[in-house]
């Protein structure tokens, strides 16, 4: 019995492990639809996306079986709990990777702005950078690491009012920015969001550890 | 045993449609806020935003120690995961009511555009009135009802196509609207991602009834 549950949880780290990555190459791939409105590319995301909605849901449905027939304590059934829920933080990514897609679809691609897409290029590798050790502190169950990542995210505020600032400034001065400049913003909301999910599965990560559901992220009444 | 897990059960389910009705009531005063940019309304809705946090890390804290101690099966078992998940969609809700709070504050309060306003408040009500309607659904486990709540979500897309296209129209012939211009758009995403999140409530009721975990709204590749 024992056994058998230590391989199913072997099995089901690997699989959340996967779905991580599977992530972090949807931001990648969206981040580089953002710089070259490459269509084929596109099209990639929002394949890549279906699976890793299948990844959440079949992560959802055997933490639950597992759960049901091996009935799993301590720190076994926290590592499902962990997995049962992170999964979604995961999967949320992956549809803010897909949202900004669509919002780079309705740039007018002749009136883009390079200053404020460099800061956004800039964010989404920050954000990036932050799934893939978020990914690392979980397959190493590193608390310490999960617990450093909710400062990383703080860099992600600047980043977004930097944009919304320079979007604003654009718009005011020249009106061929008014297609690019609320994309703009909505983009860079998408990446400030991804960091959250980061601190959520953070905040997983150390459940998974202590059993204490804490809050590593500013609280989000300070949220923008 | 079996007394004692019914109770814990009852007393989460009423904890789970409080929070809800917290969230909801967050909408609302969200809205308010939109409406009428009351700042007394908008302290408010943080501090009720802490609230629901508070009330989903208790939910979390208390279905694992159930989950843990009870070691429940089959419908209870599957009650719980659902209070687990769902818990966290509940908070998205109540954040993203944040976000709407803030996006509110940097709208240039001399250069409002009605129309879009008024498009926006009816976005809001319909996506209360869904809130409303799952919680309902959640309370008297009614399966039907949940799965008619996805097609209501569709018309939250047709919302957030027309803000789009109007702010884009208001700021292409008045440059005086790029300051709302983009918070609109932005207060539009944050409705319709709420409604996305009623729509994950809707699933684990369909997952609390069929022991089946579903995708009732449009695939995330749709979604924009």
């Amino acid at each position: 019995m024992r056994k058998i549950l230590e391989e199913q949880i072997e099995n089901l780290h690997q699989d959340f492990a996967k779905m991580g990555f599977d992530v972090a190459k949807s931001i990648e791939n969206a981040t580089n639809v953002f710089e070259n409105h490459d269509e084929a590319l596109a099209k990639k995301v929002l394949e890549n996306d279906s699976a890793i909605n299948e990844s959440e849901i079949y992560l959802e449905r055997k933490t639950a079986q597992v759960i049901a027939l091996q009935q799993p304590v301590a720190s076994d059934l926290r590592v499902l709990i962990t997995i049962l829920k992170a999964s979604s933080d995961l999967e949320r990514m992956g549809d803010h990777a897909v949202s900004i897609v669509h919002s780079t679809k309705r740039i007018d691609v002749n009136n883009r702005n390079q200053e404020i897409e460099d800061i956004l290029v800039k964010m989404s590798k920050h954000v990036h950078k932050m799934l893939l050790d978020v990914i690392d502190a979980y397959v190493h169950n590193d608390e310490e690491k999960a617990r450093s990542l909710a400062a990383d995210d703080e860099v992600n505020d600047d980043y977004l009012r930097q944009v919304r600032r320079k979007a604003l400034d654009a718009m005011q001065s020249d009106p061929k920015f008014v297609s690019a400049g609320p994309e703009y913003m909505v983009i860079a909301t998408h990446f400030e969001r991804m960091g959250d999910y980061v601190t959520n599965v953070s905040e997983w990560i150390v459940y998974t550890n202590t059993g204490r559901i804490v809050e590593l992220g500013p609280t989000d009444s300070k949220r923008e």
